[in-house]
């Protein structure tokens, strides 16, 4: 995988992920979201709905002689995220099979947690990270639905500080002898913390 | 039809035109783009790529007393643009078959001119359009490749006056449970007047 | 006023209007807005916040033999409004000074109902519009805050139909010899129906 | 500056740099803008038109053992450069005043180039950097103007690969007790490689 020298700096580009029919973080919205965590060397960071584990992957290579717990519920999902730590050469993620928040009880206290696709658990999740999260903590959360971002602002109403972004994306593609923009879902990039 | 009671302004939505594969300008899309054409009564419209005659459609509503050519190459889109007429009782449309430039030679001077797919002939079609536009008229071009948006910024150059817009639009979509937003690619909707 | 002939449809150029510091509905996103409505001859409508009365002024077009009452707040806002109906020869609009939900109260039933400035009380504006709005009426917000999201969809949830579009536009300001894409604040369209 | 702890990973917060009246590249354009440079250690890079040196200060953070040279031709621009490279302890910045592309033509051959605001002069911009580029270099432009992507997509015609990303965003701000969501000018990433 030569094409793969050098790219120790976040910004993995999509098509370098194995990917399955699981919805994949587009690599822009990836580093938007990862540099939001302010993650540091050492830290224990929880990424809650891994997907195809681009995140853990891009975070894991960010928080060397850290550890990230990517927590996935679907059986391809977890495939694909162990497939990509091997294919990136990551060794400081473990997937943790199992529905958050239930999955989420037995990790160790994380001092970043990244929220994507959460299954319509949001508000129980929110709660467990907010029992978890170590002081001084972030939290970010990517939300594509209505649901996960009212949720998600509802939820983060009381006692924490917050930045919230609105990314919208489009990315060119050839059709025919010409180039489309082709538009990316929008994404709310919610980043949280000072909670007490 | 009786859910088309009452649909006397501009908007109506995508679900009532019959479609194809053929691509269409959307609801909200359109609304602004008849707007930054300030049509009038009796007014001569040209519709260049008609698609499935959406704008040729309302146009044709929207200047009573007057009459809108939709010039279209592809056979399935003039049939759907004959199609909509019919299903929205316009009369005063009419569907040229051919390619632009050719099959606007022979086409009465427009008072407004839309031009929406155009199959890489831009320069060649706004050449065209430059010699029969009406003193005082309008020329409003919606580009969704960076081809038509080149093409269309390099040729308005010199002598026109422009405003030029560019449109991003969402709209939710039922995910499970959830409602995802769910993107159309950007559209650059580019007036253009005053050209003599 | 020569520039305005012939502007009988939705799409006002918001330079024709004249304007204050207050906030104002511009053209690209009123013409969604008012299309959201579906208006139709005669009917009675709301418009909730009415800011400098484009919107008022506008959907009086569209709806002869009706009556727009425009509910704002601001002494400002009233005498814009007032002003701009004049400036249209506009003669179906009551400007109706006042905080909403109180100033809603003694208001005729609508048949539509636009919401836009609420000055923080949505919650209690839309039980007050649930109560009298028409059967078969519509309701449309516009949103440009996260509370005022929020509070629209947690207030939607039961019992009305929806249909939400986010806008975004950018448009050419010249800047030197350029031209500068200029972004303005994203807003979100909601329409509701089907409440009973 | 204790808040600086820790923010070797780039995505450096807005705030924290030194500004005047110059504008800036915000910081989750910036992100993106660096990822598709593919910065390595011992690289050279280019920054043409350095502004307040925000991208200058982050490549240079990720190309330890290389060089970045800032080139800006506003005395305001130089001054605010050097202040931020000393402001994050940044050793590896030249300040290069003059306007490009008369003051490209010294300086070593680059295996990266980005360019942003360049005063009109793109196209011959453009020719140096070709002329001067390393094999195997990537060039990135960030483009908020039309003729600034007009002339880059004219220009990038003819040999080289591109990857072209347009990004909007909005991020929240507080209005009162609400928070708006407050829109930042689109903005074209175009990336281009593989010229020889």
């Amino acid at each position: 995988m030569s094409d793969l020298t050098g790219l120790s700096l976040p910004g993995i580009p999509d098509r370098l992920f194995i990917r399955g029919d699981v919805p994949m973080t587009k690599e822009e919205i990836r580093v938007i979201t990862l540099s939001k965590a302010r993650l540091e060397p050492g830290m224990v960071v929880w990424d809650v709905g891994s997907g195809t584990g681009s995140i853990s992957v891009e975070a894991a290579r960010m928080t060397p002689g850290g550890k990230v717990y990517a927590v996935e519920r679907s059986p391809e999902g977890c495939r694909l995220t162990s497939e990509n730590c091997t294919r990136f050469s990551v060794d400081n993620v473990e997937v943790v099979a199992g529905s958050a928040p239930e999955a989420l009880v037995r990790l160790p206290r994380p001092h970043r947690v990244f929220v994507g696709g959460t299954g319509g658990n949001m508000k129980a999740i929110l709660e467990e990270i907010k029992v978890k999260l170590m002081p001084g903590g972030r939290l970010v959360i990517n939300a594509v639905t209505l649901e996960t971002i009212t949720s998600a602002l509802n939820f983060l109403k009381d006692g924490w500080e917050t930045e919230i972004v609105q990314v919208s994306i489009s990315k060119s593609q050839l059709m025919g002898a010409s180039r489309l923009m082709k538009a990316y879902n929008p994404v709310f990039i919610i980043a949280a913390w000072g909670w007490s």
